[in-house]
């Protein structure tokens, strides 16, 4: 049914279908389904039950509606799908009917469910990801002779190059994806425990269902039941919260570049209803916008982890909201920085005058360097002062103000004067530290 | 299109019906209507145009998913609607397309059709809430002489009237209530400020379309456009947090009160996919549930409200899917709160035995309050310490065992003794609470 | 002891002091002390008693780290504080030691003491808050004719006055710190219900004591003791939250207009280690701090409002931390706010000229309004877009440009295209919203 | 200065000394002497300079209070302590004055120090963590063959061991401890870049001094500065929520053993202030305070990642005091959780009795299994449901009255019948998914 009004910032259409109604009920099913396969394999039940299961189980024939409805008053959305799967069967197989769900529990089958739905998430956000990872790279590379001003609390500072900062924020996605890409993998495990965890219900025979159950759904199978220890899949959300965050940090710092008054970056945007002449950061406002919601998102869930015994009474109810929400506002705020960044505009000629306009004070900083060891910090910090005003009085660059007092010009070669506003003789390891940042294997 | 699976504990019927495409499609076109309208009226756009304008504002021609589609690249849902809108106003009549959406900007828009949603959702929990409010008093009144176990972390303490913890509950409900409703009247007003919040669009008449716009949609108009300052919101959002929590509050009671071992009150609850004889706590399920995950959508909803000049990048983006899910998990755990305390089981027995069943203990703090002014706390606390132990060693009561101790017996009348453990002895103002709890007019 | 290093821009010296070690012993002695007062006046302990308390209930002689280590065993700071106290009685009388505490539970003692350190809190807060209210009402008189970009989603839009965007500042504050005085008063009641809640310990008299014991304190007495019913601190913590946030909302905006860039309004801000032209905006810093931090402490707030049955476990446990933290951020983000507008200095005529160098883009949208109902919204669209291109191709003004175009030249009089670049032209009803939002009484 | 009365549950007292503002004083002035020392042996400044400095960085010389009040106008802690340093040197040697805090900024400087405090208390949590998983794994060993009710959503279900519940406990304690500790060691790098994090100001010696700076500090070396790339801090922010909520977990589960109704495990708990009889559950208590409030730090954290450029306005400030109270709240739950455990008694019998009380109930699912077969699951659900209530209204056991029914008895052989109410017969793999959660290496 595609994406929800009032969700179109907060997921793609890719993610809206694989968590859609119709997803949930195909995973729901393939796990009765596959559940009775096994077990008929494995002689727990009978194997014309088993075809029948199978038979019954077609997602086409569930009113998913209904099943939300009569969720409300059983707890679960997994007991009322059993019961119209069980009448399904009884209606051809009155006998197979017994065998349905069998040895299961409800949450086993939803989680898993939810599990299945995730694995699917995670193959979609890795292709987004590797598309950003490598324009990432593409960027810095290609800007890494581009200077630019870093801005600290957002006041300017000694220049960067654009490539240090793409590289930067390359460094970051790369680290937090690669912790998201462990976290699903360790998360999306088979949930198969029965009523109390024991799997009691199947006799000696449980671990081995389990273990063809979770190869039937192509899913790890964990150590036992996880019912009511949900630490993979709160360090799952965690770590998605903090992918959310390093994608934030780069729409934050587009959106900034790309103000009119700076002007140094731009993603194509989105127009206004009103205003003919302008561009909005639309791909920014989506990933800043999942950087606003995911957090407290992470905190619902964190906040719900201290479960009740073998199963948890309304905390274990509130997660595959927030679960879905979270992936959903991941991979929206994914797409949109990827394609921020494939489509980005970078203005270098702005980047080398924003610098310039400074009037040479964020080199000041470097004539501290050069001036303090031979004449003291004091001293050194005295004449920068005096300088400083002097340009601003006299409407003149720092440097040549700089050069007119005599203890700077005696204690400073020509070059060194000639080069202090020169941005490249001021880039420290900028371009050391972009290399190492970018080489992560 | 009702409730979705992953929603379904989440959210309820007509709640999932205010808020579905259809409801904000609705809502939207309705303010661009209202608007030409208004403006015709006001002469500031041809009547014509506001006719065509009218009669093209049919939400059944809107495609919402193709509008959800497009708001990713522009950033707002309404910006693809206001073009289909001029779209098919134009072939019906050219000239009026130009007066679609005058002198308005998006988020007047969409702002306000979240408004004119919201409003509608007052009603429907009003209306679950004076439910909940007048079982709660009911439950409170039929109790008022029901005596249980009062329980401090857990553990057993002096009694308490089962009137009383019912009274509690409704006091919470009832201020949570009172300050939910007013943050509902103070939130839904009018956003109108068109691209700048100044109505320059407008001339000098932006004051008055404001005011008959408001009218015509049935909003208060507030004192100035807002569309960077969300503390309306934002105080509307913790409102619903604060009453989410009274209500988890009763749940968390009565699931704790379901308990096998306590067994003093039920709600009817849901079956369980597996154990024939189980009777779960449905409904206190889904009021934690959102108790669980509300509180963090709060913090997502603050973490946005510090938004840039005059529209926040991003963070204005992120907050209708915030709202909706606020609003909808509060009237989900309203009404299952609501269905909890109209069919709760009480059993008043069973409070007394559990009282009982302590053997005395809990009056422990009684028995200190008429020795110690005799014969002084060290030697009280001696004897009570002394009697436990005897109690528990020779399996008597812990009356019989107080009785025995001579100092004891010497100190305390024939009819302390006596009526040590009746809880209706040790009520103190347990009733002169609960009639001020209720009584809140 | 002041501000600690790792708090130091999450508090102010005042509210360190308010909850020092110091303040909470002597608010918990108070009640103590006040309540054996209280008791012996009403013929509940004997006046020797209450005069042997209230000597010993010197805050002087307690050891407050030892307290707070005992407190982790106990579970509570109240417990071993009663035993002190109770030792200390002892040594001068000990029959009065017996009526130590008496009727009250140790949660009484530390929610009222908390209580009485939050009355002092919201004084100094009030305070600050006045102040800060009469500064942007100022500010904004002053600039009630400065024009500026209107900044939507960062990027420049029609203009609007600074006066009225400190209007807007200030009507967000003057809401939040209403509502803000409202839930203080709410939440600052006394909390007095002994062990269960009923004061079962003082028979007839509990109500007596209870009112007695208010009016010592100088707190607001409740219906009844609120032990686990925590809605009134949880609606305090949450205006807190929205108070910090429209503090927050200003810091942004400040921070913003103080880039290099940008060079509108500036706080004198403070010095960097490092660099010496360095001006960082560290009162804004201050307060966005808050506004980061604040809304995940009211989360955990509002989590914790499900406390089981008459105390909670571990959830109230949890409260006060949150509180302090909460408070003393408020605190220090208003402190920081109200020193930041105090000192802005705005820079009216950097203001104008940022508007000139959109090269009256901005004004695009007064181009669409005068022009469409004359030639049509797409003729107007598509004149604007060439006069767009042609200035930007010739390096001539946005207006030179459209002059040129002669359909636009015929349909627009002389005097509108003179006046299109005038930002005062096109202010809509910015002054009549400034005067409303500034009028609040 | 140890724990204060507000944290006392928030923190343990090794903790608080680690960050205490002694410690975090000390830490920040072993940066600035050892990057002295190092720069000295690299020959970027004069070992005589770098001498004068370590001599000149005794904490005990500093006054903490005024650099956090120093701190409020600079907006950092650094750049008050630089300029007494600075001062002090200048006292012994003006000419080595120059040299302090050699081409480092302030975030340089307090990221590090925090980073030294994180790696200090890293040690003191693990060592707590092997204290908790020995005991947790002993506990399980010894209750491997210890029946009780499992519950789910707090209401009874087939049996399992309380050696599998403390395995489950252990299996998340052990994986979140994992992840802890892997968060921790990628967490605490060292931060130096210089003004814009080029380390331009060292010429090209950056990188050379880093790697030395990093080796006299024992903190590994990241692959670059990182000071607006937070994702390690907030992946070990995180991680800590998920541990926490682990250890939370097992306080939930035992506080609700421990409730008098239940009386299956106890820990030795805290008395009370007025109740003699009352044994608490306080440390329950400090562990589900400490899961209450950090998932909302969490957030608190996580929200801020999104910082500007090369060092965020606000976001950054936010950060110390987060992290300080996450990872003390985390170490006084895991203080209180080993304690429990280490101390807790559990009551085997009343375990077994608990299960017995149910009247067979808890056993219907197995009745199910081994009927269901023979005579479908129609007829089995109707006899169970028919016995049920022959048990209730007859005061006979489940099982007897099931033996009642023809049907019943005639597919079941007496075998199956007399072990029907057997916990042991119907423990399924409980033994073996406790041993896989044991052998975690």
């Amino acid at each position: 049914m595609g994406l929800r009004l009032f969700d179109s910032l907060a997921s793609t259409e890719p993610l809206a279908d694989l968590f859609s109604d119709a997803a949930m009920l195909a995973a729901m099913l393939r796990f009765e389904a596959s559940l009775a396969r096994v077990e008929a394999r494995l002689g727990q039940i009978p194997a014309s039950a088993a075809a029948a299961i199978e038979r019954a189980a077609d997602p086409a024939a569930f009113d998913s509606s209904a099943i939300a409805r009569a969720a409300r008053s059983s707890g679960t959305i997994t007991q009322p799908l059993v019961e119209m799967l069980r009448a399904r069967v009884r209606e051809t197989d009155p006998d197979a009917s017994t065998f349905v769900h069998w040895g299961a529990t409800s949450q086993d089958v939803s989680d898993t469910a939810l599990m299945l739905c995730l694995a699917r998430a995670a193959d979609v956000l890795a292709s987004d990801h590797e598309r950003l990872a490598s324009s990432l790279k593409r960027l810095s590379d290609d800007h890494a002779a581009t200077v630019m001003l870093a801005r600290t609390l957002m006041q300017p500072a000694p220049p960067i190059t654009f490539g240090l900062k793409a590289a930067g924020w390359y460094g970051a996605v790369s680290r937090s994806g690669a912790r998201l890409t462990a976290a699903f993998r360790d998360a999306c495990v088979l949930q198969f425990g029965g009523a109390s965890g024991t799997l009691a219900f199947l006799g000696a025979q449980g671990p081995a269902v389990a273990e063809a159950l979770a190869r039937e759904l192509d899913l790890r199978l964990p150590d036992a039941p996880w019912h009511s220890q949900r630490d993979r899949l709160a360090t799952f959300v965690s770590s998605c919260g903090v992918y959310v965050g390093s994608l934030g940090k780069i729409a934050r710092d587009v959106s900034l570049l790309m103000q009119f008054e700076v002007a140094e970056a731009a993603e194509p945007g989105g127009g206004s209803s009103t205003m003919p002449h302008k561009r909005n950061p639309a791909g920014c406002a989506v990933a800043l916008a999942a950087a606003t919601r995911v957090p407290g998102l992470v905190a619902s869930f964190l906040s719900g982890i201290t479960q009740e015994h073998e199963r948890g009474v309304g905390n274990w109810h509130a997660e595959a909201t927030t679960i879905v929400s979270v992936v959903q506002s991941a991979g929206a705020a994914l797409a949109a920085v990827a394609g921020v960044i494939e489509t980005l505009r970078v203005d270098a000629v702005r980047m080398r005058a924003n610098i310039a306009a400074t009037g040479g004070l964020v080199f000041a900083e470097r004539v501290m360097m050069l001036l303090a060891p031979k004449i003291g910090r004091e001293a050194a910090g005295r004449h920068i002062k005096e300088a400083m005003q002097a340009a601003d009085r006299d409407r003149q660059s720092f440097v040549t103000a700089l050069a007119a007092i005599p203890e700077v010009s005696a204690a400073l070669s020509a070059t060194e004067l000639i080069s202090l506003e020169s941005p490249e003789a001021y880039l420290g390891s900028a371009e050391e530290f972009r290399q190492r940042l970018l080489n992560d294997e």
